[in-house]
């Protein structure tokens, strides 16, 4: 009887990241969301009270209010940060000029205004392109594959989180088409992550993100392994969340205690009666979400081939730092031309609201509209957008689309940035681009404060959806695509059923005998040796628990047997995520000859699958349960192969029915 | 090699319903989410083309469509005739008292308050109790069941939808204190089930719910066979629904095309200013909650006592239509007198807008407040609590401390409709009754229109659940173990680690060669035998199957070998959900001689686990993949156990560790 190894992961990933959507990249690990149940965990499980079950379960939810609370407090600062930064260069900018409007020299303001986006930029991408390049995109993609299962290196650290701050409020605050709802979520995946892992492993899964879009996003994303009381946990953090932000809020805009303020995301009020819709504008949504999907496909598109020629050409984190000024640059220029060649001139209003007011060339008492839309943080023009009074503020037609033009474009080249401005632009454009449309109706629905919109916002965003699917796969997914990572859909392509577990899983299996020599174990994790003889499968036990294993074990040998501490789950817990390299475990000759027994630690009932099954049906077991590794087995119950991720992520439909992937090693 | 034959369901349910929570009925079967895999399957996903699952997949969106239109259209009408109803009898009544109060004689309008009352709740209970009894209650302690898995007899039956919408409408009309969420719930089931089964079996999980709370109900009870297009589908077929009330109540309202009108749960929009919260209104949230709390664990513990009483001595169907006629006089007599009684006097406002002001003994101008809140559907009452303006309607503390108190009592004494009070008096009590805090807390965020609110809400209703929870179950949960419903939790109870599938399996197996004799089928599947011989597991067939499959194959061979046709899934299908019983089907001596090949029959690839596995992990599997038998096998593969739902049902936390309930076959 054997049990069968595991390789826990392939080391030494290389710094260049593939961009070939035809391949399948084998540097990418896979979350194991199934418990290990060995003897140890099960006598533990045993030794636990009913009263130690209720310990776990309240540490579980204040974990989760934890994780809430920062999760706020850097939302807040974020929030806090940009705002005092934009503000300082929007002001010394408005000064500058002001005071050139009438004597010329308006050449000056723009080059101001180019050099302080640019210096912020820079300032972000410098920490970012050499401090932690993972920290750089807006982190939706990465938090998507690892709801999916995938572990993207160095994507939860605590390093990440810090830059990744850093580099959002100086992009947002040096003028980048940005967004903060990327890194928000990001964020609040990592101190979950961090939380949560300093805590017990046991609630990894626990990943939760910043603000109401965070139940929403993981929802939309990670409903495999999903349960009810994790959906409330969830739901619960986000609302600590949302009271932390409006708490610090409410302190620093000196109306401490009044958590009247909204969230992140927010349109602000409509009148109910003004924005009735008819049941003849029915078919205008319909359009408008066509225009949408073209418009998100065409995005896409560009940023498919911007993002292939970064992947080839600005790899280097200098030329990275470059480009991100250049765009920098590019967008104050843009601005600052729909600015000068602006004539939307619009009257002052009575109580003076708008905070950066920009006269220009209009007539004295009226004001730039032009200005007041990019003069502006992205939120705030959107609101001024929708919910200015009548007359003031309310930008003509033309200002509106070159603004929404412009600022689609500058998205575009943007790099990383590009999927966040889905709020500005309009439902339908971002349903386009990144088509994850649940989220999108829903925040939609949220931000108007209203349920009646709830089904044009939807028609809309599916029309988009439809449209854009229909040229272009939406953006987070052909990001995941572009860097190879085994990426598990929610089913099996429709067409695979004529494919069984004995044609996708990798043969053959790595097996050792119940008591197994030292010698054999180290030979064969250190890939010297291989050790393939078919046995009827008695458990699994995991690369990462014989490390853990050796490196105690050996210890203990090399003193007495009579002193031989047991092993706890304690020492495999403690090893966790970050297990020690074969390499750096010492084993003399006599240690090699000693015999070690596997039946305590491996799990002696792993999850089977007889060798016709289905490739659906393979694919629903691994995803509905989280799996890492399925040992297939004959009728005589023999191991005879193991699927993996990558195994099932091979397999995608084409236009040209099933096809696949080729693996590769990088 | 044998296949094992799974016994579909126990025949011949006694009318009784068992009634004691230590027992676990055998009566109930279970759902299966799991496809049988068979060679006729397999052959037939493998003809589909890509443009077949296409269609597919889009008739799937179109069925959603269509449910969610059929829904809204049943609570269009049940709105509408309740309206109308309520509007007819109010006005009587209001005319009546208006005639006596200054002659005297007010005793008649009395009485004909109470006869008028009790004719419509008497109409309603002869329908329910004599056509349908299976339609009485709110519906959702069944749906919720169904939801999880297992079959309840009778429940998704149009018969049953047609009962139910006349039940409520009488009993709405006729003031009992029951309300419209649960049947419109349990209607949306209905029409899901009728709808996806007139289409096609695979759908058979599409149960939605009318309106926006459809799918949080769904998500919050289904959860465990979860997935994205599933949300989407039912997010999708929850709009239509709204869409098309609002629509049909446009045109009702004479504002045809006007779809701006709110769902069935909206307390009007708040002002956001005025209802700010503070910091330090937390404590005083939190105070609620548990007062909500203590109060909704009153009213299980009061309507627990009483449905024991119900189930004992009001079984018969005259018994019940005269309890309902009694409770609904009993409901007038109070109402009567709190109105009779009241001294809050409201000046009346200038517009007129009540429907329904009653002058009683109020000074001229004036008006009873007391009446406005009896005199009213429930649900305007609310609106009308929260929403005219201040100095007018808004009802003394006294009016409604008293007008709550009363109708708690009145909806605790109310059969089988008590639950669904909850935004009549305030989301803590009903965070106390039902303990579905999730869908609460966003649908009050929802009613109310404001993200803000979202923190307090769940404060609330999270103390509210935690302090019930300490007292007695949730209402649902009550009444679901009074019926013995072998319900699965969302994880196996903590302490089951010790428990393994040996020990909670049903053994022995009914097991049946690859090629059997039809005799020895015959007599398995009558019970006059009994076939236990151990072998390797091959497949997995079920009783339905091997009727179907008796029943045209037994006519095939009476004729002759030669003209065979081939068995189709179809075949299979036209026969869901209703197989004849084995008794229908006539088996002759020399047929019985002949051998049957299961083997294109059978799933070859059902999931298994080894003997030792431990409970929490079959519980894990049954209930991610949606099973309905999990096979048990031995390390040689052999069949050696079954383990069914009620295996798992059957173990729960009881206050002194792990308890096993008694399995009874009613």
């Amino acid at each position: 009887m054997h049990p069968s190894l595991l390789q826990d992961s392939v080391r030494g990933c290389p710094k260049e990241i593939p961009h070939n959507e035809k391949l399948l990249s084998l540097k990418y690990e896979s979350l194991d969301y199934d418990n290990s149940e060995n003897q140890l965990f099960l006598e533990e499980e045993r030794r636990m009270s009913f009263l130690g079950f209720k310990c776990l379960e309240i540490s579980r939810w204040v974990i989760c209010g934890l994780i809430g609370f920062l999760t706020g407090l850097i939302a807040c600062c974020i929030d806090i940060a940009v705002e005092n930064l934009a503000g300082v260069k929007y002001y010394v900018v408005k000064q500058n000029i002001e005071k050139f409007t009438e004597v010329g020299g308006l050449s000056i303001s723009l080059i101001l205004w180019a050099v302080l986006n640019s210096a912020f930029v820079m300032l972000g991408a410098v920490i970012v392109a050499f401090f932690e390049p993972g920290a750089a995109g807006s982190g939706i993609p990465q938090i998507k594959c690892y709801l999916n299962g995938v572990k993207i290196p160095r994507v939860v650290r605590l390093k990440t989180l810090v830059v990744k701050v850093c580099g959002v409020i100086c992009s947002v605050a040096g003028g980048l088409a940005v967004g903060k709802e990327g890194p928000m979520i990001h964020s609040g995946a990592v101190v979950a992550a961090g939380v949560s892992q300093g805590r017990s492993t046991s609630l990894k899964k626990d990943f939760k993100v910043g603000g109401y879009c965070g139940v929403l996003f993981s929802l939309e994303e990670g409903a495999s392994f999903w349960n009810q009381m994790l959906t409330w946990r969830i739901f619960f953090a986000s609302m600590i969340s949302t009271f932390t932000l409006n708490f610090f809020l409410s302190i620093y805009n000196n109306k401490p205690g009044d958590l009247s303020s909204p969230g992140l995301i927010n349109f602000g009020r409509f009148e109910s009666d003004s924005v009735a819709y008819n049941l003849y504008e029915i078919p205008l949504f319909i359009v408008m979400g066509a225009a949408g999907g073209l418009l998100g496909a065409l995005f896409n598109i560009l940023n498919y081939w911007l993002t292939i020629f970064r992947i080839r050409y600005v790899h280097r984190p200098c030329l990275q730092v470059m480009e991100a000024m250049l765009v920098a640059a590019v967008t104050a220029t843009v601005s600052f031309a729909m600015i000068y060649f602006s004539n939307d001139c619009q009257p002052l209003g009575p109580d003076q609201s708008e905070d950066y007011p920009l006269q220009l060339f209009c007539a004295d008492g009226e004001y730039n509209s032009m200005a007041t839309a990019f003069f502006n943080t992205p939120e705030r023009s959107v609101r001024s957008l929708f919910h200015n009074p009548p007359g003031r503020l309310f930008y003509n037609p033309l200002t509106l689309s070159l603004f929404t033009l412009f600022g689609i474009l500058l998205a575009a080249i943007t790099p990383n940035g590009s999927v966040s401005v889905r709020g500005l632009y309009g439902p339908h454009y971002g349903g386009g681009i990144v088509r994850m449309t649940l989220s999108l109706t829903v925040i939609m629905v949220e931000a108007t404060g209203n349920v009646t919109y709830g089904l044009p916002i939807m028609l809309v965003l599916l029309t988009a959806k439809i449209v854009g699917d229909y040229f272009v796969e939406g953006l987070y997914d052909i990001h995941i695509k572009l860097q190879s990572v085994p990426f598990l859909h929610l089913e099996a392509p429709a067409t695979s059923h004529w494919l069984t577990a004995r044609e996708v899983m990798g043969a053959p299996v790595t097996c050792f005998n119940r008591i197994e020599k030292v010698g054999t174990i180290v030979d064969v994790l250190s890939n010297t040796s291989t050790n393939h003889n078919l046995g009827k499968i008695c458990g699994l036990i995991l690369r990462s628990q014989l490390i853990v294993l050796l490196k105690h074990k050996v210890r203990e040998l090399a003193r007495s047997r009579l002193t031989q501490r047991k092993l706890q789950l304690k020492d495999f817990r403690d090893a966790y995520p970050r297990f020690p390299p074969i390499q750096s475990i010492h084993v003399s000759q006599d240690e090699r000859e000693c015999m070690m027994d596997l039946t305590e630690f491996m799990n002696p009932t792993p999850y089977t699958v007889p060798q016709e099954t289905s490739l659906p049906r393979v694919f629903k077991l691994f995803r509905a349960l989280g799996l890492r590794h399925l040992v297939v087995v004959d009728s005589e119950n023999r191991v005879v192969g193991l699927v993996t991720r990558k195994d099932l992520a091979r397999y995608h439909l084409g236009k040209h029915g099933l096809e696949e992937m080729q693996l590769a090693q990088t």
